[in-house]
């Protein structure tokens, strides 16, 4: 299954995937879904058909919008650990967004005015059905509900004023999280062997297989839960490859007019236009 | 007025200090009347009048359980950045908790089965009861809603194990908040020229002025929201002065059997034990 969140006449709905159409399935937010429960990998199948519509009827919003926990991995794959000058730590380095910097698929990721230092991040994210504290890693991936992509837009400047990066990675509108959230069943256990794409106006700027992943998918869970509980709903969002922007010589940035897509084989591609702020 | 969050006879409730006693408001969090815009000046005045009941009746949750945003302040303290052996940032150091990690006055802190360096931060923490985007900072000062004091107990093994703090900030019931939000009209404007104080079973480990804060309350909102937009009861924890228990020679940790207090001149005392988390 595969599930999306947009608006349609003005309200807020979930909706699945069929064909090149969406079926609507109702207000219920998929973070709601999660916490009370549902197994989406049957939940589009027990809900009565609602509307078909288009991509073009809809505006999308972040898959989830209102996550208990955003939890973003930094220095997860060797060569971007590499080309920021930093050594690989031996232990998951964890940042935080907040919900406020969210975009939906297609929405702008907006370049704000205080500073052109925007840059790009593909990622896959990992969306939990279920949580605990210390959950061993031979049983991490039964939490999982699904896959979706994530492109972890960075303000570099404000990221680097201080020794933690939370505001340059909180931004307004700078972490397009979608288009679908992917159950379990249609992906590789652990989203493994697949291959992650940038693209930069057309032109691929990150590429990397997942296998390369520092802390795969199943540690990560372990590893977090040995510290905190982690909830149905939390997204680990699984931390970028080489390419990025502000690693280049001379540095590459987002403008308006860009637009930035992330890509996964057997996901549909991460879509955003660049935009200023609005004065 | 000074807001309390509790469980009484198995439901969670809302509350305001009246005497020693605690009159008691109805079930909706704090977060909640923040939301929909309720005076918090006048909110209890407003309500009709509830059960009084004492602390010993009640089980204390944090002042507020699932703000939106937990945004913490590293570094805010010029004697701290010094005994961190950090140079003091000039843009302020954020890094999150998430409410999983939060502990109601009272409850213990617990010290987690990975690791004995457990530590404590007396700090306070601001509650917005309005936010917004690039608020300027002779404007800031209005968009907060209360005080409350805040332990920061931080796992310092896990802190370090890589470049951002984020786990060592949030292993589950470290972060001690409460026991009251004081409402803005009860506190000098900003929390300015009040006393912090730390103790750790009885003795004075950290002590500072709030005018020795490096950035301001003002100046943090209206720096934060020139990155994100600021909501309805997001929390902003201003950072810990000098004194840290990591610091000294030798080290200094909480251990089970301790008790740490928080108080804040003109508040009530943030009282938690320590403890080790269950087998």
């Amino acid at each position: 299954m595969r599930y999306l969140r947009f608006i349609l006449d003005g309200k807020k709905q979930t909706g699945v995937r069929v064909g090149d159409k969406i079926r609507v399935l109702g207000a219920t937010p998929l973070e709601a879904l999660l916490a009370s429960g549902q197994d989406l990998e049957t939940f589009a199948d027990d809900v009565p058909g609602g509307a078909l519509v288009t991509d073009d009827d809809v505006t999308f919003l972040p898959v989830l919008e209102h996550p208990p926990k955003l939890l973003c991995v930094g220095l997860n794959y060797a060569d971007h650990t590499r080309e920021s000058k930093l050594e690989q730590p031996k232990y998951p380095t964890m940042f935080p967004r907040y919900d406020t910097s969210l975009a939906g698929h297609g929405q702008p990721i907006v370049r704000p005015r205080v500073s052109d230092s925007l840059d790009f991040e593909g990622e896959f994210a990992v969306v939990l059905k279920s949580g605990g504290r210390h959950i061993r890693k031979e049983d991490a991936l039964r939490h999982v509900a699904g896959y979706a992509l994530f492109n972890d837009g960075s303000v570099r400047e404000y990221q680097f004023l201080a020794p933690q990066w939370t505001m340059g990675k909180n931004f307004d509108n700078t972490g397009a999280f979608g288009p679908e959230l992917v159950t379990a069943s249609e992906v590789p256990s652990g989203a493994k062997g697949l291959t992650l794409e940038t693209r930069l106006n057309g032109e691929v700027v990150q590429s990397a297989s997942t296998d390369t992943l520092i802390f795969d998918v199943a540690t990560l869970i372990s590893t977090l839960s040995e510290a905190l509980t982690l909830e149905a709903g939390d997204v680990i969002v699984t931390g970028t490859p080489s390419g990025v922007g502000w690693a280049r010589e001379p540095k590459l940035v987002m403008r308006p007019g860009d637009v930035c897509e992330v890509s996964l084989t057997g996901f549909a591609t991460l879509r955003n236009p660049i935009a200023d702020e609005a004065a």
